[in-house]
């Protein structure tokens, strides 16, 4: 079972992916210079990923006391994505990229995460790098960035801090002028930051030259003081060894330090650091703090990283996609092979007969089902919102101003959505596997450990839900939402056609209805405390919603005529139908708290707990 | 946090369990000795149990190539537990017991199970001993049952094998006789046993002297066939080292070889083993084959077994229960303390402020209300089945009968129930800690891996929803629904004299005539197959429908006055409401698919997926 024909079916079947190359950026791609990419991609992911991702698990990162120790596979998956030429695939020809559609780069990311999810395919140093492409100057394009997609260095993304979390307003970590002059330095506009900073993935290793990482700090106002707020955030780059305008590395060491590694229950084949910014470890050319560059104007801080924000989030949500499908496969292989038990009913129960393959049994069969409903329709929503990254850039103006908006509203759900669902489906491949599946001779446990990170990084589940109805359904007069209902009644109107697809369609357009109803109920009073504090279950409702409605887009790509469709066609209209019958139903239960805003968790007195 | 509060009120204040001092066989017992039991295990399980916790998961059992090594924590917990005399704490005073009625033993189970469950309260040695006390000679009864709940020996239930998994139809483990005059051993009938059993809990460690397995084989026909399906199944005393009449240990090493650990996702704190019997690698007494003792008639060896299954799967239930109110208790302490944020709301929002803790969050207030709901309404679920089990051994012949016959309906719900979604509210726990809860660091992560053994062991999700929709409901033509349904009732009209709970009452009246219906129609065609496809949403269903009415049940006991309620009467409302507004309704959503006999899953081809 391999990810590939689900990848193709979606890609050229459905999104018809191959018409990008009509594209001026992508003049020179086809379809078989995807398929090229892919196929490297698939390889790379077989050979160097998937032998190791127990591996990685067992033997988690460690710190001797210099530096810290990853296993030798690591390295090595390292070294082959990056001499692949995927870190710099989206980018420029002029900049050594090969100016690859994203739709392409994130379906070919997909069989890294299903072959090892925590080795990684370089998301954070892609979206360090892109980032600087966007806000950095020339020469810290010329110096950071472009040693980032050439694989030297590697990046990161350092925002939270222990004492304020989520709550960027509270970060404390500062950022001071590094003395006269300090303002013309060529790689940017130069600073001592002191603080520390926690959850920064990656933030230690050894697989590449240097660190670069990003890091949010404030700059002190004239009373010495930081702004409350995020708006005093600012952006800077800091690396963990110094570098001279040639990109070369000085040789001092910044005042960068290691000051721990978390132990996590998964997700273990790449560390997550505390670091210390400034600490006086490293102390670094005669002064206190570390020394990082300002990104961007002053105070511009958030707006700068939450340009990155959907690239990122769509990452997350394909990692939690990949591993649902890894399980889906995983148990789909045992399930053909382990014999046990007899089918329901009164032959089929004889003892003396042969026990059957696990397959065979209704409730093995719905385990597997539902994982493919999960997997394979979160998978296609990724692609949508791949699609709609690469409209935003290449699109008429019309076009990507709209392919923004729908983004805004879909992010939330492509990062949340599979988080939580495709956790689920590997619960339900560890339940596939009976008491196997809770052994770690049998891959299906370390998906689940590893997935149950993705409803917490890059946003909680609490966050998105904040973001989505809070935010992203009431922006610009509430167009984002109109335009995805235009999407939706787009699908519903051409599967009404379809005598086989009118009753999806039908249930599809009561829903619609239902949540653009939960939605108006939610904010009747305008009051935001009433209407966000049932957001995650409207968040639930909205997901079930916008994968219905891939599901059913995509199964209108299926022949009307069942004597031309193939065995894979067929799997996908049980999908479909799984998840109109089997889920789709959840969405009324779900929005009963929030069109009455059920106010029982929000009045919930403390002492009562 | 502790559980003793609630486990007070329910018990006292709900179930009157007090009131079983009115019976003869409690007749010496009172609140005072009830409370006497409780506070020794909660002392025991927070001096012994809760330090070591994480000990137990890190440092996992390992053979040494002689003996198994448990830390040292382990053998003191377990000796603690015994010298509380726990273990035969049900037996009778002439067996040296205490005639604790269940009720109580079940709820001090609780204490353990929250502190440590995979150390655990020697719920195997129990089952095994009081099987034995109910199909035993006296021999057995005298030499393993007594020893086992004197401290002595610890037991284990030998049911599956590698190649049978749950079809224990299927299993091919060998019982001939050990020659002239074995039908006449002391100990029992006394055959020679070889075959191989998997996921053995506890087969094989050095807490005891001995270890007593409970060893499920067939006695081959004449023809030296084993007779296919369950039938032919017998049930045979196995003791790792042979014993005497006496009860002493003769110095023989038994042929019951140690084949492998099983190394877990979580519950760690006791082994899981492959045992082979007879392998050779002990000859005794120059025959091939373990000696074993065959326990009642030939044949009837699961009978026997199925004896304790009620108790065995209320056990895991607890267990469930426990771990679900350890997250809950350890995510609302870190609730409690964790500043960070601000609430939503115009003036909640200046940064200006100081950060809140999360605790005032109206999301994080819904993450821990369902946990607390899920744990506690599963823990009430919990001490009612125990209730039943003491009704059943001590009632009047008639309410005997009817607690029997409810605890058939009610186990599968009282096993499967808390398994699903106490796992769930650890789930929930860990997003309560953000970042934190997914390290080793905090507990829950723990937590939630102990907890997915618990849909798996003791019987699936798969073969409990069998059992509910497949026997339970129609078993004695509907009379065990009809019963259950006949006390949702009597909660239901005395809920609808109160204007507070009138509302939920309703909810719940509907939501028992929709499962009521929906068992119907699941049974329309009388075919199984079309009837159990759907078994797992229908559990869901009604487990569901089981725990609205527990909650409802329970918070009748609350004054309808607010002016005379207490903080956690409070508490325990909003938990009730919670459970009716945000649960309640998606047993419809389950139910669609269970009322239209949906196909979707069963007729799925296989090279479809």
């Amino acid at each position: 079972m391999s990810l590939r024909p689900t990848l193709d079916f979606l890609l050229y079947d459905w999104l018809k992916a191959d018409r990008l190359a009509g594209r001026a950026r992508f003049a020179d791609h086809s379809r078989e210079t995807f398929d090229a990419v892919l196929d490297t991609c698939e390889r790379i992911a077989r050979e160097k990923y998937a032998p190791f991702n127990r591996l990685v698990d067992t033997e988690e990162p460690r710190f001797d006391g210099e530096k810290v120790i990853l296993p030798q596979a690591t390295h090595e998956a390292h070294r082959a994505y990056v001499e692949s030429g995927m870190v710099s695939a989206a980018q420029d020809y002029d900049e050594g990229g090969m100016q690859l559609p994203y739709t392409i780069e994130a379906a070919a990311n997909g069989f890294f995460a299903v072959a090892s999810v925590s080795i990684g395919s370089s998301l954070l140093t892609k979206g360090n790098a892109n980032l600087l492409m966007v806000h950095g100057t020339e020469a810290q394009k010329a110096v950071f960035a472009r040693n980032e997609f050439g694989g030297r260095f590697t990046g990161t993304m350092c925002l939270s801090e222990p004492q304020a979390g989520s709550s960027l307003s509270d970060i404390t970590t500062r950022a001071v002028p590094d003395g006269d002059g300090s303002e013309a330095d060529p790689l940017g506009p130069r600073y001592r930051l002191t603080g520390n900073k926690m959850w920064i993935s990656a933030g230690e290793n050894e697989l590449a030259e240097n660190i670069v990482h990003l890091v949010l700090a404030k700059i002190p106002g004239p009373d010495g003081k930081l702004v409350p707020g995020t708006r005093g955030i600012s952006l800077f780059i800091v690396p963990k060894k110094l570098v001279g305008t040639d990109g070369q590395l000085t040789g001092e060491r910044n005042d960068v330090a290691l000051a721990g590694l978390n132990h996590k229950l998964g997700w273990r084949g790449t560390t997550n650091t505390l670091l210390n910014f400034g600490e006086g470890r490293y102390p670094v050319r005669g002064g206190a703090g570390a020394i990082g560059y300002l990104v961007g104007k002053p105070h511009e801080g958030l707006r700068c990283m939450f340009h990155m924000m959907n690239e990122a989030r769509i990452g997350i949500g394909m990692a939690a996609t990949a591993l649902g499908l890894a399980g889906y496969y995983a148990s789909l292989e045992y399930a053909k092979n382990r014999p046990q038990g007899r089918p329901v009913g009164s032959a089929g129960k004889d003892p003396s007969q042969p026990p059957v393959r696990i397959i065979e049994h209704a409730d093995i069969k719905r385990m597997l089902l539902a994982q493919k409903a999960y997997g394979e329709g979160a998978l296609a929503l990724m692609l949508q919102c791949a699609r709609l990254v690469d409209e935003q850039h290449t699109g008429t103006p019309e076009d990507a101003d709209e392919a923004r908006l729908l983004l805004e509203v879909l992010t939330p759900i492509a990062k949340s959505w599979p988080s939580e669902f495709c956790l689920e489906a590997n619960s339900l491949a560890i339940q596939v596997h009976g008491g196997y599946g809770y052994t770690r001779d049998f891959p299906v446990e370390q998906y689940w450990r590893d997935n149950r990170l993705n409803m917490i990084h890059e946003g909680t589940h609490g966050i998105q839900a904040a973001d989505l109805l809070g935010r992203k359904v009431v922006m610009e007069g509430g167009r984002g939402l109109q335009l995805v209902a235009g999407r939706i009644n787009r699908t519903i109107e051409a599967a009404l056609q379809r005598p086989d697809l009118a009753g999806h369609a039908n249930a599809l357009a009561q829903a619609l209805q239902h949540v653009g109803a939960a939605t108006k109920a939610a904010w009747a009073t305008g009051e935001p405390a009433a209407a966000l504090a049932n957001a995650v279950p409207y968040m639930q409702a909205f997901g079930h919603l916008v994968i219905a409605w891939t599901w059913l887009d995509v199964v209108l790509t299926i022949p009307a005529d069942p004597a031309r469709r193939r065995a894979a066609d067929t799997g996908r209209l049980h999908a479909a139908r799984y998840f109109f019958h089997y889920e789709l139903p959840r969405v009324a239960a779900w929005l009963k708290v929030v069109e009455t805003r059920d106010p029982t968790c929000a009045d919930m007195p403390e002492d009562a707990f």
